[in-house]
């Protein structure tokens, strides 16, 4: 037997998941600093796992009652078919939420663990803080594409993808991912936010209170807030990106190693393999000299490892003579993404009209504020959508020339994985953020200089910038993935005897599509409500904490705040309220299918996409330029601290904080997932639809 | 030559404009009231007519461009055909403008002349003042059915409408009509809103002063937003929905006219003309006692009027022999308006759950109140958009049978044209609601008594309730409407050679999809920053008067603000906002087509159709809920008046004006007018596109 090249798929996942064992040990090694440090850190990290724990408890009942439906129902009914083929599909996906799972948890153990050290780090000056700082979160970011792509290369090893399967073992893996992630980012999001807002609208608004105070009872609470929100949500949101667009891409190649070779199926694997070799490259070269910029290197690595993908992946095209259009549509993804990233950059930079006028505009009061942070977050839409729009497009008509449709859409879900396959060191970036504002959390609490704090705020300003480019990568990976998975469940529909086509003028098309577009909307009301609700809950205990704990609020030495209260207000809280929202966008995607048929499903999933990105920009870029607008203001601006103006920014900063954190960033995740349940059921919905049966 | 049928509509229309004149003397011979009240009025009426004159004098220029513009190009360059054919497209649309305008005039003029009349019945008790403020409004419904449904008459009369005509003059007519209700609702809407959150934020929030107190400089630009926008602007808009869904269904028909009879072509003149009778019999029944409840009155008109088209359309559907599904379709719109004017009340309504949980939020300040009544506004979105899917999808399979795909949509088109035939009475409704507003006003400041104050009360508060079933209709109308303008386009793409299918997977498709999500938010955040940049202008000016008129602020006797600067204002910030993002709209349409081909422009009108719908639904429900949180709070609960929670609302509903009277409500004649542009341009694009120039 030849070498296989697919193979590079799990090597260089072993090798990523080694480097992120490298690299948390390094974290593990340095100088957990004073006592008050370590308490705080430990106090953070206990009430993380708590948390945690809990929800993975709550978690694996789903996963439960999950696993019984698809082993009754997928491929076919039980009673039809072989029950080890339902028993693959069951396993499978089983395998996929474990894997997420663990992501989560490594990337959570690590961050937790390397705030306080990055403290330390800082007295001893910036280019000692920050490897620790980037280290903890390419943990997380290389643990999330080797947990995944070692996931993938596991089930396809054992059970293969057969291009004649209706139901293949890696589309129920991904299924799995990607429902936990769901749930990860949800119950992280409705967590982070309550303790944000509670501890902001008590702490700075009603008390005059700095930002993480240690009096402030729910200064822990927030804390962990941003580990289980940012961390462990956003690592969770990538990973079931990344997971998807290979799943999609290999489904829709397997449709075309019908006809051509098994190449097609394999192309996404070996680029992904080749992409986590430049994360791992770029993750090893980001440093920073003493009196460096952290922003500037954080870019830096992440232009860097763009290169050195451009070029392996060259040199992996023409060794394997793979077609130089894939290359070609694999690179337009790449570039799409970060032209994506630049222009959401404008509309949330402190130094861009955006957030200019719209600190300007709180001069006029809180509801000017919002009424033109808004607008602008609308404006906002356009460019990523044309850059999807145009990187979609291009890839596609550099395939078509192949072969006709299939291989047009094969392009587009390849710019998809071109765009993903860089995701290692993304992440690493992304997850730096919450450590180094932990690090600085942890620095004010334990009452360090005001040069170590300095220090701290450096880091985090650097986090901010990076994170522009992050995220034009998550939104536009996300468009290109959940079209991929449209096309894929196209594929499998017409492989189960159905050929859809998606026309807006079919009646059944048309109803699902305005149905579709309607469910982003209510999932991110309810996930909003959610954290409302909890909000109100945590900011009845903080007063009572305020009122019944005397000399709290004077700071009187050795009193201190009951903060387990908080965070177990915040755990509690969000555990009822993540279930609710993903367990409806799950239902109603099966009962439009159930009762509409594959048309009506077509539509209900293109609208929501459509809805979906829509909402995500809106909601992500208004968020990010309130934020910025009250952080402009606090530099000094129209009055500054404590003026009206601030005040109105404040107002705005704290209703973009639900659009942010928990409703924004969870359409991707909830759109992926209803595009892989429509996928898994699409066989068994073009054998029993109400529509079909009722003739219509 | 035999009575044709079609005959019918130009008879209604003009039995329609007869009974508004008759409603309009009745409204003139009626007192004007003291001295104080005239006064009030007349500074409402030249305020509102210096505007109206000043907007249309800027829009004589913009459809003197347009003109020229049609004149060379379409149907054929002029060049290449023949300049007869061209001058009748360009008349047409000339026209068209004209009867928009004359329509926005005359309900305006009978406006601002039964505010003062109906605060002098109001002195003489309810069942005095309502007719009043009733058949005002009527003169407004009446007279946009009649001089639309006759305009359209007569350019079918001497033009026609070939089944292979790729314009159709009737298209350029509603190009017209709708391009001018545009300008006029973009332009009403910033005005109104301008003025309104000026007076709010200055006079309510800084100063204390009560709603329409004559100390206030912007109290009388308010209320002259109030017709420019509500009267004016509401009409343009229904006025536009109104033609265009005739225009779209003979359009259709005449498609079916090339295998069928010419009958298809004129049912939707014959049933526009049954529902214009429809609707003068029920605004002529609406009356009240001397104790009754005026919302009761409006709803019992709206009710009866629906019947009355069901049992007339249904003696013509048997008179004429039509087929009884095309009947079946109309009712089927009907019913669904009504269904979806319900369930919009449930979110607005004062007694329900989300205006109270919103109530709630407010005591936990500003910004718990707007993600909370955000996110009911969110959720609020899935039922209309349900009601519009499966109205279209039971009118598409109703008539599907009688011969295929367009029978089937021009079954979708009939339920359009069901939906609006009784707009005449809803227009009636909904024109009552400034009426009677301003005659609070009015009554206000003319410091009448407390009694009388209390029955212009008791009929604000009906027009809001009747409000929600219109606004159910005008959403409903809008989305069915732009549907089968969609359809139009096909049809008319198809005959100028390029058969279209907007299949979601081509990428051009795709790519024009994504950029049409974009437009009507693009849109909104144009006009809404007009409106917060306007208001800026107005807050200082308002501010600057308080300072330097002495005795003003202490309400000293004599001492009179000046009104006129701030009608000024408003007035020119309104016409230099309103061009930019309704060119914008109509530009980005023709650049998508002439780049992207039929393909991408049928794709940017699906997404901007599904996205205006999301939008314009969110906003105006969002708005409606805010206002009403505010309202049930005035009422005593939470603290009342002048609470923290009562602070809250306002900016909530300060936030929702814009979204519900500008943003909101244009967004219906945006989508409207580029599915027009679209369809003019249609057989030009086929040609000359730079897709197909390149070959791809």
């Amino acid at each position: 037997m030849s070498f296989q090249p697919w193979l590079i798929a799990p090597i260089s996942a072993i090798v990523s998941i080694l480097i992120g064992l490298y690299f948390y040990r390094y974290v593990e090694k340095q100088d957990r600093g004073n006592q008050t440090m370590q308490e705080i850190s430990d106090a953070i990290r206990t009430g993380a796992n708590a948390f945690l724990k809990r929800e993975y408890r709550t978690l694996a009942i789903f996963v439960g009652a999950v696993s019984v439906l698809l082993f009754i129902f997928l491929p076919t009914p039980i009673w039809q078919g072989e029950p080890i083929r339902n028993l693959t599909i069951t396993l499978s996906y089983i395998f996929g939420s474990a894997c997420s799972a663990l992501a989560g948890y490594l990337g959570l153990t690590v961050a937790t663990k390397a705030n306080a050290r990055v403290a330390r780090g800082a007295q001893q000056g910036l280019n000692k803080a920050f490897p620790i700082g980037f280290r903890g979160g390419a943990v997380m970011g290389l643990s999330v594409v080797g947990v995944g792509l070692l996931g993938i290369s596991v089930v396809y090893a054992i059970v293969g993808l057969s291009p004649t399967e209706e139901v293949p073992a890696v589309l129920a893996y991904s299924f799995g991912a990607s429902a936990l992630a769901l749930f990860a980012k949800a119950g992280g999001g409705i967590y982070t936010k309550t303790a944000d807002i509670s501890a902001d609208l008590v702490g700075k608004v009603e008390l005059d209170l700095p930002e993480d105070d240690p009096r402030n009872p729910a200064v822990i609470a927030d804390n962990v807030g941003d580990n289980v929100g940012d961390v462990a949500g956003m690592g969770a949101d990538l990973f079931d990106s990344y997971v998807a667009s290979i799943v999609a891409t290999m489904i829709l190649g397997a449709a075309l190693a019908i006809s051509g070779s098994y190449a097609y199926l394999e192309i996404p694997l070996v680029f992904a393999g080749v992409g986590i070799f430049a994360s791992v490259i770029g993750s090893l070269i980001v440093r920073i000299s003493k009196k460096g910029n952290p922003g500037n290197a954080l870019n830096m690595g992440t232009y860097v490892t763009c290169a050195i993908f451009g070029g392996l992946t060259a040199i992996t095209t023409y060794l394997m003579s793979y077609p130089w259009e894939i290359w070609g549509a694999a690179t337009v993804g790449l570039v799409a993404g970060v032209i994506i990233g630049v222009t959401t950059d404008y509309f949330t930079s402190e130094d861009k009209t955006p957030v200019i006028k719209t600190a300007e505009a709180s001069k006029s009061g809180p509801a000017i504020n919002i009424i033109t942070g808004f607008s602008y977050g609308l404006r906002s839409i356009i460019f990523p959508l044309i850059g999807i729009g145009v990187a979609a497009a291009i890839a596609y008509k550099l395939l078509e020339p192949l072969g006709g449709v299939s291989y047009g859409v094969f392009g587009i879900s390849m710019a998809a994985v071109g765009m993903l396959s860089i995701v290692g060191l993304t992440v690493s970036n992304d997850a730096y953020g919450p450590i180094v504002d932990n690090a600085k959390g942890v620095a004010e609490q334990s009452g360090l200089s005001e040069e170590v704090v300095a220090v701290t705020d450096k880091l985090d300003a650097a986090g901010n910038t990076a994170k522009a480019i992050t995220k034009g990568f998550a939104i536009g990976a996300a468009g290109l993935t959940v079209i991929s998975l449209l096309a894929a469940f196209q594929e499998i529909a017409s492989k189960a005897g159905h050929v859809a086509v998606f026309d807006i003028m079919n009646p059944l098309v048309l109803m699902g599509a305005l149905v579709g577009v309607a469910m982003p909307a209510v999932f991110s009301a309810m996930l909003m409500l959610g954290v409302g609700r909890n909000a109100e809950r945590m900011i009845a205990e903080i007063r009572r904490q305020f009122r019944e704990i005397p000399g709290l609020k004077e700071g009187k030495p050795g009193v201190k705040p009951d903060y387990a209260r908080c965070v177990d207000i915040a755990t509690i809280g969000a555990i009822r309220e993540l279930m609710p929202a993903s367990v409806v966008a799950i239902a109603v995607t099966l009962i439009i299918g159930f009762v509409g048929g594959i048309n009506a499903l077509g539509g209900y999933l293109a609208g929501a996409i459509l809805s979906s990105l829509l909402l995500a920009l809106l909601m992500s870029n208004a968020g990010g330029l309130w934020d910025n607008a009250k952080k402009l203001i606090e530099t000094g601006v129209h009055g500054g601290k404590g003026s009206e103006a601030h005040k109105a920014a404040v107002v705005g900063d704290t209703v973009g904080d639900p659009f942010k954190d928990t409703a924004g960033p969870s359409l991707n995740t909830m759109i992926t997932v209803m595009s892989l349940v429509a996928s898994l059921f699409a066989a068994l919905i073009v054998q029993y639809n109400l529509i079909g049966f009722l003739g219509l």
